[in-house]
């Protein structure tokens, strides 16, 4: 069931920060996925907000794409 | 197994702003975990930065402190 918007708008925020970051460096998911350690699809579903990524993904995504964790979670 | 200091330093950074931000506020963790919806024993956790805590929970619990989630990861 999907909860209030309130309690999954930082999951939303941080999947589209993803995305853009990652498609600004011209990267694929594949290639994100490689870079960050994490597997391909797990990075598509944190795309697209179905996972409730944990704080240790997060920091390697951040990572990943040479951002901080605060820019990650900042709309 | 601990990972290098890089890939856990986001939740030891959530982990002390959670701690700091509780007790400015004067709550208890009993408190924290009764405002955020999450149980006493998990909120300690997170702040000896043990749990690996997913982003809906730094969320609550970032909301339950009157904090962003950009201000509970940023040291």
């Amino acid at each position: 069931m999907p909860s209030k918007g309130k309690d999954r708008s930082a999951r939303l925020v941080f999947a589209q920060n993803l995305r853009e970051a990652r498609r600004v460096l011209g990267l694929s998911q594949e290639e994100l996925a490689e870079r960050s350690g994490l597997h391909r699809t797990y990075v598509g579903s944190v795309e697209r907000a179905e996972r409730n990524v944990s704080i240790d993904n997060m920091e390697l995504l951040a990572h990943a794409v040479g951002q901080t964790l605060a820019e990650m979670v900042t709309s």
